[in-house]
């Protein structure tokens, strides 16, 4: 049974105000917890309404109930079982060949989507200005698909970090070099604009190149691609 | 004022049945109405809170309450307008160069954004099989952002469209020819199966060739790219 106390802290998850004052988060499902066994994630307890699916041992597993899951649970069709977690500590590893740096995401959707992509092109690292939707987010966590155990995730100043990186800082311009003929750096950082209002200008002045993918539809010169989908195909064309 | 007839039958149109019946669909918001307009799809009567800015005079415009508009809206928030629409005669074009299949696509977000995908890269026509989502489903039409008037989309079976097609068929497997050193056919069917499931076994039987995404990361080989997702990074291939 958890306590009226408990299921309150629970919920108050969903917040990140509240992540950060207990160090916790929620992930849901067996098949993304499974991903956690195998990550540097540390799990406090998992409760689940069939502990013996889970066949674990070294976590402690409490049994609870449907009706206690449907009030903890995040999601509209709540799954078999949430494990708590630790919130890792944040720590920057060093440049990565191609990295990811989001400039204001704010769709926890998107930025779901994207950590599954990172994984996908085995890219280690996203680097995040502080207001980019935090990836700790049960809606971002549950749109990884477990990706985001095996993608570092570090929040920082976007100018200070751009101003001394050595990889070389891309974005995206409708203005910019063809994507499929553009002299691909060694060692770039490609940087993704806020959904509506793309980068900030100071973000902006950091850039060392702009690229475009070109449209080959009657669509509008204003129309443009969601975020996600362009870093999908300009990923697919750096790797190719 | 509407009456409470008209808005039970506005209500009604977020089900195929009902949109079927009265032969209807709604477009809601200003930006997407305004691409009706330079389309062939014609619009009933529009339902806005602030005519004036439509500034048109070939249409009926009726001035609603906010509130009104909050009762027929399917919008978490409601925007300006509602266009009321007519459904389009289905008509299937002759076979394009690139063409997408879809084969039982459910989610309407998918498909909204396969709709804008195809819209971007100028591909005039998608085959559905039968049982794939409605495209006037009112998330399908707001997820497309408008694409969904300069693409031609058509529902019919499957098994006997594909082995009909002059074009190849391609499908997506992991055991596939790498995406990026295929042989490109000059006419072809993409194909795209269920979000859960992939194709069914009829439409693979039909397939000519079979591509793969290479994966570079460390996820899981039951790990996939959302099939949108992959839909754009081959299409982006398909162009380069």
């Amino acid at each position: 049974m958890l306590t009226a106390h408990t299921i309150k802290i629970l919920q108050s998850l969903d917040k990140k105000k509240f992540r950060q004052k207990y160090n916790l988060f929620l992930v849901e499902g067996n098949k993304i917890i499974s991903e956690l066994f195998k990550s540097n994630f540390k799990i406090k307890e998992i409760l689940s309404t069939d502990p013996q699916k889970l066949d674990r041992t070294d976590t402690p597993v409490t049994h609870i109930s449907e009706n206690e899951l449907r009030k903890i649970s995040f999601l509209k069709t709540p799954k078999d079982s949430i494990a708590i977690c630790y919130l890792n500590e944040e720590k920057k590893l060093e440049d990565r060949e191609v990295q990811l740096v989001l400039d204001g995401i704010q769709d926890p959707g998107n930025l779901g989507t994207i950590i599954r992509l990172a994984d996908w092109f085995g890219i280690e690292q996203i680097i995040c200005s502080e207001d980019t939707v935090d990836f700790y987010n049960p809606k971002v966590i549950q749109a990884t698909m477990g990706s985001f155990t095996r993608v570092n995730i570090v929040y920082t100043d976007l100018v200070d970090y751009l101003s001394n990186t050595d990889n070389i800082n891309i974005g995206t311009d409708m203005e910019g070099e063809n994507l499929y003929s553009f002299d691909k750096p060694e060692k770039l950082n490609l940087i993704l604009g806020n959904e509506g209002n793309g980068m900030r200008p100071e973000t902006e002045k950091l850039l060392h190149k702009s690229i475009s993918i070109p449209r080959f539809g009657k669509a509008q010169s204003t129309e443009s691609l969601n975020v996600s989908m362009a870093a999908g195909i300009i990923l697919g064309q750096l790797y190719s």
